[in-house]
């Protein structure tokens, strides 16, 4: 057994029990992203002498007992927007490419103060908007892996790394993570900071991460969040709002015919299904999200771009400029908008563990010039809803579907339990996936 | 002695000795009203009918030896942008000329829960901006009084009234307050709930009120908000950190010089002032403020002005015009300054028990064309900290002047503390003022 393959949780009772140490954790880590990266482009940056050393240190730490917790000696991978202290961080962007933050993001502190080992900064496409990065999907390397987290999820999936901290502000962390068949977790608005985290968007911009397991996902977040709502009280078989209407006309067939059969599969398991009909708000989600999300975007990059317009590629180019058009009042009336679509969402949520939906309007697209649609994620980013995505199945051409589940606002570790029932129901394999080439 | 010459406290203390009776008391004040409102012009509606009807219910309890709060039977008048069930309420627009609201907004509601009598509707400028009311000064009924909450201000001046609700969102509680010789008092921002207000820009509307007295402030607060933060333990004498600067380069000669004599006269008692040098991020107050404002304003009148554009008059159709053009990034670094103003204003607030200006630029204008510039109450209405006027004194040609005192959020009692010490030591008459007209 190479400690690569083993999920956050498994590498962490091993190195408890004595079976593991941290060191040998990093050295097989590093061997594997030597072996895969040429392939997967995955990391912008991987310093192997900083990685031994914090390995070493928590190697020593574990031999005199201390376990900090329970990432403790676990190497995680950093999207390159979260500021890491003595380690370049370049928003994807030439303009940052020499970057060196005197600091660490609050999240990425917090991991190293609970004894995890920062692995390395992951590629993201350029300042995490649309203009893509050169990582690959690890299930067909010819197609996308998604993005804007598009390194942290490509590297969960091949066994580069246990997990790897991405960001969300239309579908960054739950898309990529479908694509590439890992589970990605975006909490309630706010619940992990964003401090030291390079904004796209602050009032949408979610912190959130990418484990091959539920298990791992719920110790991550006890990790970075103890003080989060802890799990109620939950009934044996979840109880689950099926969303249609919006995903069920964007869906491909693909996508659909997979999600009605995980439907099916938990279904069979014993979880109840009740269909729920959207607001009508609903379908005004996607354009206030747009118009927030390029009138915030062109506030953090308005005088970048006047100073620097050739430092910009052309998605975000164009996309803060049509922010830098948006009358005021539009963006005050999206705001608006966006409070009574999360009403109308609450108001339906009552009888529900969770909601349900596909993660993702199709699989990874083919090619890398597209990271995919953020459609199925983006409301959620919206509304700031907590929202999860298990590895359901493959399609025809073996690339992974994704399921989503919806919680409540700071229901996060309820949202987890439900969706660790799913995840044991569905059945998806959870090993790394080794990077195949058509 | 007539019972609308009493102050809140003194008739509320006289109505549980039972030398008063809430109907007597309504008795007089409209008495009062119909003798004086044809030279002051400070009500909108006045339904006599009603406001017995209340009394004698408040008198009824009362006899009954149920006091429901300090206002029990005390006659408030309300600015006509507050929703009142069953009563017109105007917005100072012709466009709501018939507007008959079925709801109370919140603090009405507080009020009449608490005993209090609404006692009418007091004359606003349109929607409360800058086109102003036909309200006169009852210092000088050449002058204005002040705006927006014009009637408020000058029927409290006038003993029409011992209380009435207002609004600032630039500086329209405590500009007319000064301006009639009473005292007026926003609280912190979010205090006093502005549901069932009608907005002008709501991130900076506040709730507020003038009274003759400080104590009748306290006991206002007290009704109306009984879980605001009591006062703490005060020093005998108040150490105030006094503002130069802007409000010295922007004051009347003559203004600056009764502010100097105030304070001279609070020092001659034992008060301690500290020069306090204002933060460079200061000097950007008034445009972060005025782009804030005209941008929600134009949220709040966009449809409304597309739709009746003859429905309003000339200086909101400007500024709602304003608003309309600007950028949603300007509005952003408007309110991303706005939060770097409040820093550093609170930065500089920590050995003060308040912070000490002028209320005014200058006494009340001449004509009732111009309501007075908000210049020296903007600023703390865009950091929504807690701020009061306490009468000071009065110009060479007899109108009242005002010492305005700010205070730390939510520490809104520890600041009427302060207030109530001034009051007393400046010692200027408290009796209601008939109007005067050269």
């Amino acid at each position: 057994m190479e400690p690569y393959t083993l999920s956050l949780a498994e590498a962490s009772r091993m190195m408890r029990d004595g079976g593991l140490t941290p060191t040998r954790l990093a050295e097989s880590l590093l061997d594997r992203i030597d072996r895969l990266e040429p392939v997967v482009e995955a990391w912008v940056t991987v310093d192997r002498a900083a990685v031994m050393e914090a390995a070493d240190a928590a190697t020593m730490e574990a031999e005199e007992g201390r376990f900090r917790s329970p990432l403790h000696g676990v190497p995680v991978g950093v999207k390159d927007i979260f500021y890491t202290k003595g380690i370049r961080t370049t928003m994807g962007s030439t303009l940052y490419s020499g970057f060196v933050p005197d600091r660490d993001a609050a999240v990425v502190e917090t991991l190293r103060e609970a004894g995890a080992v920062v692995l390395g900064k992951t590629e993201t496409t350029e300042f995490a908007l649309h203009d893509p990065a050169a990582t690959r999907n690890p299930w067909n390397t010819r197609h996308t892996p998604g993005g804007s987290s598009s390194g942290s999820a490509a590297a969960v999936s091949c066994g580069m790394a246990p997990m790897a901290l991405g960001s969300q502000t239309g579908g960054s962390v739950v898309r990529p993570a479908s694509y590439c068949g890992v589970v990605g977790f975006k909490p309630t608005y706010g619940l992990l900071s964003r401090d030291g985290v390079y904004p796209l968007s602050w009032s949408l911009d979610h912190v959130g991460y990418m484990t091959r397991s539920v298990e791992d996902a719920v110790l991550a977040l006890k990790t970075l969040k103890p003080d989060a709502a802890p799990a109620g009280e939950v009934d044996e078989t979840p109880r689950i709002g099926l969303l249609g209407g919006y995903f069920k006309e964007n869906a491909s067939d693909e996508a659909w015919l997979g999600f009605e059969q995980a439907v099916g599969k938990l279904w069979g398991e014993g979880a109840e299904f009740i269909d729920v009909e959207l607001p009508l708000s609903f379908g005004m989600a996607p354009s206030v999200h747009r118009v927030v999300m390029a009138v915030e975007a062109a506030a953090v990059h308005e005088d970048g771009l006047r100073a620097n317009p050739e430092g910009y590629r052309e998605y975000i180019k164009g996309f803060v400029s049509s922010g830098l058009l948006a009358p005021a009042t539009a963006y005050l009336r999206a705001q608006r908008i966006r409070g009574i679509i999360l009403r109308d969402v609450l108001s339906l949520m009552g009888g529900f563990d969770c909601l349900a939906c596909p993660s993702t309007v199709d699989t990874a697209p083919r090619g890398l010039e597209w990271t995919g649609s953020p459609a199925f994620n983006a409301p959620w980013s919206l509304t700031g809803l907590p929202s999860v995505t298990v590895p359901s199945g493959v399609s025809e051409d073996e690339l992974p579907l994704g399921l989503q589940l919806v919680g409540r606002p700071q229901r996060d570790h309820d949202l987890l339990a439900v969706a660790a029932w799913c995840e044991e129901a569905l059945g998806f394999p959870k090993g790394p996936r080794d990077p195949y080439t058509p």
